[in-house]
């Protein structure tokens, strides 16, 4: 995709401050992080979504999120790491090109990543069945 | 692990809304959702985090996770997905045994799910190297 940042961050036509690379992923810090250390892994081949990406990339993806969430944690002295995935530009996704994030987190840090809601009486079962019913 | 409620949930003692399970893995209604239909997936078998978890069944789970994120996209016809992943108390991990959350997002649903800080000139090197460092 030629208008998309992180496949110019793949051709070395971005600086990027690299923290991993192999035949198929790539990882680097964030250059907006949550907290000094952030990185984002990624598919060296373009794919927009979680929906797009072959099975067989995303795991080698997730297993890249393993290793980078080790030294992470080590190396800033972490407390706690979250992990995010955003979909769609409504779900949050500012690049349109498969990333996780890895976020270090600290103690007190005052971060409240996601809000909890509830569902009324009844409706838990209407929303599993709608979902039941989508799976493939 | 006795005291874990999600062992408990995998062995039938809590009542859950199911949407998944194979040999390996289960996914269910989160009771506190971000927005209606959002879901858990975890292993059956009790790891912590994603330290802790073998590779070969994070790769199970990921899998699982990307199946459940198309039903429940197209079921609560959701505009984007974010998906998020916690690790540690401090790092928003509410019960100790990995799981990875599917949350629904819609069009203006004011979220904001992380923040965005900066780094300040040369700043970024340092923690490149610290964590390649790291690095197994």
């Amino acid at each position: 995709m030629s208008d998309c940042i992180f496949c110019k961050i793949v051709k070395g036509e971005l600086p990027l401050a690299k923290l991993y690379e192999d035949d198929d992923i790539l990882a680097f810090l964030d250059i907006g992080p949550i907290h000094k250390g952030h990185a984002l892994v990624i598919p060296k081949e373009h794919h927009e979504t979680i929906l797009d990406i072959p099975d067989d990339l995303l795991k080698k993806q997730i297993v890249i999120v393993k290793k980078l969430t080790k030294a992470i944690k080590t190396a800033v002295k972490a407390d706690g790491i979250t992990i995010g995935q955003s979909n769609y530009k409504h779900g949050g996704q500012v690049v349109l090109h498969i990333h996780f994030h890895i976020m270090p987190r600290f103690k007190d840090d005052g971060l409240k990543l996601w809000p909890q809601g509830k569902y009324e009486d009844g409706e838990m079962d209407t929303y599993k069945k709608k979902i039941i019913e989508k799976l493939e």
